[in-house]
C-alpha cells in the first residue's frame, strides 16, 4: 500500500496524474476556504489514484497524447473522494490513509455539503467533455453506486448474506468506478465499441481483485500498513470475503455468527470488542477463509487479462496486464 | 401555506403535476424497500411542487401539450428533495412540513445515501432529455447550491453578515433551482434565447421574493401554519432579512447582537432559548424588520412581473402573474 509500490505500475502516466492533480484543486477553487480545504483535504493527502490513472492508461492504449483527457481524469477521482467524504460520515471513522477524515477535521455538516460539491463538480468536469452519452453512462453509475452503499448499509452484521450478494455489492461499491474510468476512457478514444466492452470487461474484473484483495487486507495487513485499524471492516459490521468464506466452511461456524453478533451489540465496549474481534480474525484465517478470498482475486484478474488480449501487443497493454497480474496480491 | 391556498395558482398544470408525482415515484423505485421509503418519505409528505409547477408553467407559455416535459418536472422536485433530506441531517431537524424528517425515521446514514441517490436519478432523468445545454446548466447550478448551503454553515450566528450576503445566499438555496426550472421549461420548449432569458430572470425574482417571504413567516406564523417551530431559523443561527434589517436599523441593536449570541452559547436549555428568541422576535418586529423585509419581497415579486412582459398575453402569462402578485404576501 506505500506509495512507491504501485507508481512503477502507473509510471507511463505519471506526468498525466501529476496534472490531473494540479487541474482537481484548481477545479475545486470556491468562495469558501473553508470549503476548498475540506473538499481537498483527501485529495492532498495522498490516495492512490486508480480510477484516474485507469482512465489514462486506457487513453494509452489508443493515443499517444492524452492530455484531453485530463478533466475527466479529474473528474473520476474528484468523485470518488466524494464518495469517501460520506462514507466516512456514515461510518464515524476517524482515520483514512493515516490522516483525519473530513469528518474530523471539519466536522459532519460541513463534509454532508463537501461530498455534494465533491459530487456536482466532478459532473460539471465531466459534461465539459461534451459526450452525453458518457454523462448518461456516468448518471447511471452513480444511482448504482448510491444503491451499493445502501445495500452495505442494510447488510451491516448479517451473517446470512451470500457470496454473490457480496460481489453485487463491491460492483457497486468499487469495480463500477473502476470499470467506468476504464470504459469512458475509451470512448474518450473513439474506439470500437467492442474495444470499449473490453475495458469495460477489464475494469469490472480488475475492481473486483482489487476490492477482494481490500478486504484480505482487513485481515492480515497492520494499522500501519493500513493506515487505519486492523479489521476495522469487522468492526463496522461489513461482512467481506475471508469471514463470509469461514460463515459457511469453518466447523466453528455457529460460534462465529455468534461472535458477529456480539460486536453488534457490544460495541461500545472497546476492550470487549478487540478480544471478539481477534477471535474472529483467528478463526477466519484458520478457516482458509483468507486463502479462499485470495483465490478468487486470482480468478477475477485472470479473467481481467483475458479482455485485454484482443489489443495489439503495447506497451501500454503489457502494463494493464501487470497490473491486473498484481492486484490479488495487491502488490500495488 | 395550506394546501388548497396555492394550488389555485397551479390549477392549469394540475393534471401533470399529479403526473409528475407518479413518475417521481416510479423513478424511485429500487430494490431496496427501506431506500425508496426514505428517498419518497418527504415527496408522499406532501410539499408544493413549486420548481415542477414553474417548469410546466413556463412550459404552457409555449405549448399546449407539455407532456414531454413531465421527466424534467419530476427531475427538478426530485433534486429538491435531496436537499432538504441533507439540510435536515445538517441542521439536526426533527420535522418538515409537519412530519418526521427522513433522519428521524430513517437514521442520519440512511439520509446522506438516499439524498445522493436523490440527486443521482435526478440526474440521470433530467440527462434523459437529451439536451446537453440543460444537464451543463444544472450541473452548474448544483455547484452553485452546494457552495450556498457552506456559506449558509459559515455565517451561522454572525451578525456581521451584510443584507447582499443574505441576498446571494438565498439566491443558491432557494431562487437559483426556481430560476433554472423556468429557464429549462423555456429551453425545453425551444423558446427564442431572449425569451429564454427572461424566464429566467422571472425565476430568480419570484424565488428571491419567495424566500423572502418564508424568512418573514418564521417570524409571523404559528407552528401549526409552519409545519415546525417558529423562529426555527432564528434557533438554528440563520440570520434572515427581519433580524438582518433590525440589527441594522433598531435603537436596541447593541442588545440585539448580545441575545444573538447567547442562543448560540446557550441553545442548550430550552426555556432560556425560548425566553431569549421571544425576545429577539418582539424586537425585530418592533424595529420594523418584518415590513422592511415583506416590501423587499415586493420589490422583487415586481421585478419578476416585469419579465414577462415580452410574452403575449395568454392564460399562461396572467397565471405567472398572478404568483407573483400574490408571491410576497405568501399566498400561496
Amino acid at each position: 500500500m506505500s506509495t512507491l509500490a504501485y507508481q512503477k505500475y502507473f509510471s507511463s502516466v505519471t506526468a498525466e496524474l501529476k496534472q490531473a492533480e494540479q487541474l482537481m484543486l484548481e477545479q475545486l477553487h470556491t468562495d469558501s476556504a473553508r470549503l476548498f480545504a475540506a473538499a481537498t483535504h483527501l485529495i492532498t493527502g495522498g490516495g492512490k489514484r486508480l480510477r484516474p490513472a485507469f482512465l489514462l492508461l486506457t487513453g494509452k492504449l489508443f493515443r499517444r497524447d492524452i492530455a484531453f483527457m485530463l478533466p475527466m481524469a479529474a473528474a473520476m477521482e474528484i468523485a470518488h473522494v466524494g464518495t469517501l467524504v460520506h462514507d466516512d460520515v456514515v461510518d464515524a471513522s476517524d482515520l483514512r490513509r493515516g490522516i483525519e477524515t473530513v469528518r474530523v477535521r471539519y466536522g459532519e455538516r460541513m463534509s454532508v455539503y463537501a461530498g455534494n460539491f465533491l459530487f456536482a463538480r466532478a459532473l460539471q468536469l465531466a459534461d465539459a467533455a461534451g459526450n452525453p452519452d458518457i454523462i448518461r453512462r456516468l448518471t447511471a453509475g452513480c444511482v448504482r453506486i448510491c444503491a451499493g452503499e445502501i445495500q452495505q448499509l442494510e447488510e451491516a452484521f448479517s451473517w446470512q448474506q451470500s457470496i454473490p450478494s457480496y460481489l453485487r455489492r463491491i460492483n457497486k461499491k468499487t469495480a463500477l468506478l473502476i470499470s467506468l474510468s476504464c470504459e469512458i476512457g475509451a470512448m474518450q478514444c473513439e474506439a470500437h465499441p467492442r474495444e470499449v466492452r473490453a475495458m469495460k470487461g477489464y475494469g469490472h474484473n480488475l475492481g473486483m481483485a482489487f476490492q477482494i484483495s481490500d478486504d484480505v487486507l482487513d485481515y492480515t495487513a497492520t494499522e500501519k500498513v493500513l493506515g487505519k485499524p486492523v479489521a476495522s471492516d469487522l468492526r463496522n459490521g461489513l461482512m467481506t470475503c475471508p469471514v463470509l468464506f469461514a460463515l459457511q466452511h469453518s466447523s466453528q461456524r455457529y460460534h462465529l455468527r455468534e461472535l458477529i453478533d456480539s460486536i453488534n451489540r457490544l460495541g461500545t465496549d472497546p476492550l470487549r470488542e478487540q478480544a471478539v474481534v481477534e477471535e474472529i480474525v483467528a478463526i477466519v484465517k484458520q478457516s482458509g477463509g483468507v486463502d479462499a478470498a485470495v483465490h478468487l482475486a486470482e480468478r477475477y484478474a485472470a479473467r481481467a487479462v483475458r479482455f485485454l488480449q484482443i489489443f495489439p501487443e503495447t506497451p501500454a497493454r503489457k502494463n494493464l496486464m501487470q497490473i491486473a497480474a498484481e492486484v490479488a496480491r495487491r502488490n500495488f
